[in-house]
């Protein structure tokens, strides 16, 4: 296997979900543009990472705003925040890479790169026709507590759950009222976030091994084993949280609301499961080593760096380093050992959402 | 002399180009405000590089906009080519580095990135109030030939000085044309371009030793010391020219000059001669080796991957890197041994331009 095809195996299940996402997307820019119209059409990718699996979708946005406005500029901002590899995300832009651009084929059309986060506003009031996020929103503008029995606020319970939750409810207005101030009249956001579903299932959780619960039950072993502290385990909390859909409608329903009141309304909300596709690769070749060493690794490139600031400042770092490789060491042999319902499968919310 | 210290120097020269052409650029900004306004202000910095030095003249900006309209959204597009270092542009904008930073400073201020070069449209038509640029539009579009016996167009005659001045009008013609579209009516351009001036000065060659003389003698030295071939002397041809004041007046005087039909007007015009820093450190420090460990390296930056790409692709790599080390070691030497005259003074024009 390639690293190309491990690359591509590690980015598919993140474009699936943008693929999904994309007739929404055309949707909404034909809405927006029956609506009002600037000097230019303006598009923003919040959480945009590398912007390589955002590429087709951007594609048939421009294609979409360009049947019905064919000399309409279209401007698209590719946001994230400052630490993100913003050298890595130009070259797949401007077509440096193996990653086919759009940029040749349409004209009039403007890219450019902020590194202002979502908790901020990118865009000056009133000019956005098109906000777009996929699988960022997750991340919370900061850690409210940790949760003292697990890594994850889904292991959370009592007054640390509360916490989190009214962590999540305070940054998703956050987030909807920059964008509130961002869109113009008749604007819209595609936003595709991780979720709680109606049935309980949530990213890593859809039926088989629960992810998060064995991150959790590896990283106490190692206080058992007195790897590490039990401050460290209790630090080792990541900053996420997964509205369940009760919570991301919330902000909609009352007309007292500060998003109500903004001119936020919510026309669409619908839920998916999109597989794992280390572990649907899996099906096909039945090499337990093969999966647990794909798989695994593509865990740790968006939870290491949490595991990593929960461990004590005063060890070295070589110490540190190895912490956390034993730690993935042993979770990549629990999976090739017995490979059975492991798999991240993405569980996602799928809104639209228009400004007044 | 600490890393930090010999970067202040190597950066020195660059930013007191560009604070000499703050008041132009705060005057500018006052004139565009009084003849028309969008939504937003919009700015670019063309050929930013990591933004390190243009940093106090778009606080000094954004201040300027303050004044005349407090509440109008400032947007300031940071644009180079692709191959830029992003993530450095990204760390000083956003204040992650020891430079401050003037986001923490005013509201309502949106930077963003670009890797659209200025030979493209960066911003659509009729949304830009400021362009600015400094030192960078010496880059051609293209090296037009070589110059087979120099290895700049300062040192160049006859038909392939003709060749290189008829590429740089034809590249002077499109940045503007360009601009000219995405200016709106009363807009301003501030470009700072390397030029030689009426006294035929120009960088690196203001009354001391002629800084492209020396390189073309030492690159020319390597081929009687059979170190290079005739044919990898040639090849190391810098694509840049340096317009005279003429050469920059031009297409502003002729009415039937697309860029005059475009709307353009030449308001101002100076020239200005800024010290080599490191060449004023030496006068200070009197320290021969010291200044050729300074001076050198920070030539080496802008015009070593020109010296490279010019040997044959059919030397080993190491064997390259090898004859570009012992090139830069010899003039290092060189400077140590006799520092008299050297040095890189700057030779800008200093313009503004009005879209009518």
């Amino acid at each position: 296997m390639s690293g190309g095809g491990v690359y591509s195996l590690a980015t598919r299940g993140a474009k699936d979900v943008i693929d999904h996402a994309t007739p929404l997307v055309v949707d909404a820019v034909g809405k927006a543009l029956r609506t009002a119209r600037g000097a230019s059409f303006r598009m923003t990718d919040m959480g945009c990472a590398d912007g390589g699996t955002s590429l087709d979708m951007v594609r048939r946005a421009i294609g979409a705003v360009r049947r019905l406005a064919p000399r309409l500029p279209f401007e698209i901002t590719y946001v994230d925040q400052p630490r993100n590899d913003y050298n890595a995300l130009v070259g797949i832009v401007h077509g440096l890479t193996r990653f086919k651009s759009y940029l040749d084929e349409y004209p009039l059309v403007f890219p450019s790169f902020s590194a202002t986060s979502f908790y901020r506003q990118v865009v000056p009031d009133g000019q956005l026709d098109l906000g777009f996020s996929a699988t960022a929103m997750h991340w919370l503008s900061r850690k409210p507590c940790n949760v003292s029995d697990h890594v994850h606020a889904v292991g959370a319970s009592g007054a640390e759950l509360s916490t989190f939750a009214a962590q999540a409810r305070e940054d998703w207005r956050a987030i909807l009222l920059h964008r509130a101030r961002e869109l113009r009249g008749g604007g819209r956001l595609v936003l595709v976030n991780f979720c709680r579903d109606d049935e309980g299932r949530y990213l890593g959780n859809t039926g088989g091994v629960n992810m998060f619960d064995r991150f959790n039950e590896n990283w106490r072993g190692f206080v058992d084993d007195k790897v590490i502290t039990e401050r460290e385990y209790a630090n080792m909390t990541l900053p996420q949280y997964y509205n369940d859909v009760a919570e991301f409608r919330a902000p909609f329903e009352d007309p007292r609301d500060e998003v109500h009141r903004a001119g936020l309304r919510l026309e669409h909300l619908e839920t998916r499961v999109v597989r794992c596709p280390f572990a649907a690769a899996f099906e096909e070749h039945g090499d337990a080593e093969r999966f647990a060493d794909e798989y695994v690794p593509t865990i740790r490139t968006w939870n290491e760096s949490t595991y990593y600031a929960g461990l004590s400042a005063e060890r070295p770092e070589r110490e540190r380093r190895e912490i956390i490789a034993r730690y993935y060491r042993t979770y990549r042999d629990q999976v090739a050992r017995d490979p059975r319902g492991h798999g991240m499968d993405y569980v996602h919310a799928y809104m639209v959402i228009r400004k007044e």
